[in-house]
């Protein structure tokens, strides 16, 4: 393995959801391990002015249209959930609470979050609904409570997102690799020609 | 030839330039003709609450690093021009006034435009360089200067525009192709596959 892949999303983010189901049998191809860096992406968004775009009228309709067609095109299940979208921050601190005990654990529970939202339309934004995936993942029901309260999960998720902002991250997904940044589920064909040629 | 694509641009948009230089070739493998539709996103802007790229934190940098990846990518020549953007609305009435007298010239000066604009950073946003464009197309300058004020001109690049946002168009470029919108010159990977298949 050479270099690995960032990967970072908000779980709150259908396109990143799509990415989710993407990126790791993209990267293995080049034999690059991906780390997966979820952020809050609603903190950056203060930063540079943006909304979501399914509050914007005209992108509003185009946006859920396009989804809907791209998860289609991957043969991955979709839906838009309601409400949407929602807060992430339970699932983020969820996420590194998992990762500092091992990545792959992590990955699964990342997984699992986002089909709870995305597939079976479970509001992940309640915090009870984040301790029923990382439960049904075989996570300690009340130990992940806790966690999810810990000052110290709470700090790492602050240092991943301000980790982010340094490097320019602000949006979702958006991938890092060889220090290029690519932004959008669609910029993956690049992210691929890029592995593929060593940049240009 | 079955229905053509449609080819939705701002005359100031570098992602429209870009995809200009890809279109026509790629709808050509499929048999289908490309309808050019120059149109002023500044307006739809007002409605979707949208500002420029290279106006908003964060993603101003990514954005103008964006823009010459993929050309180099391309291998299509581009500079951001100084000023940018700049107002589009002269080399859009000229397009219109072209193109009622012969497609083939429409397009012509729309590449010429461009070109003036993201190669040789010429600013198209002055009704002078515009009508110095036409005239290097062979176009009198005097009749170019007498349509560009002409309430004719002026009122079909308005029903343009109204036509745009009447089928939902608000970015550059978007295509519309079986009545399917796609926004973004990323998105041609989808337009082609959605040609090749008949859509999904």
């Amino acid at each position: 393995m050479t270099d690995s892949l960032d990967f970072f999303f908000d779980f709150s983010s259908p396109y990143g959801y799509l990415a989710s189901t993407q990126v790791d049998a993209l990267a293995e191809r080049f034999e690059r391990s991906v780390r997966w860096r979820p952020y809050l992406m609603g903190v950056v968004m203060k930063i540079t002015g943006s909304v979501p775009l399914v509050t914007r009228p005209m992108i509003d309709a185009y946006s859920i249209h396009d989804m809907h067609r791209s998860a289609r095109l991957l043969d991955v299940p979709f839906r838009l959930p309601d409400p949407f979208p929602v807060p992430s921050v339970g699932a983020c601190r969820a996420y590194y609470w998992i990762e500092a005990r091992g990545s792959v654990a992590a990955r699964a529970a990342a997984a699992a979050l986002f089909r709870a939202l995305f597939v079976d339309g479970r509001n992940i934004g309640e915090t009870d609904v984040v301790l029923d995936v990382l439960a049904e993942q075989g996570h300690d029901r009340t130990e992940a409570a806790d966690a999810l309260r810990d000052p110290a999960v709470k700090a790492r998720l602050e240092q991943a997102v301000e980790d982010a902002v340094e490097i320019g991250v602000f949006g979702s997904p958006m991938f890092v690799v060889d220090g290029e940044p690519f932004w959008g589920h669609d910029r993956l064909a690049q992210v691929e020609q890029w592995l593929e040629t060593g940049g240009w």
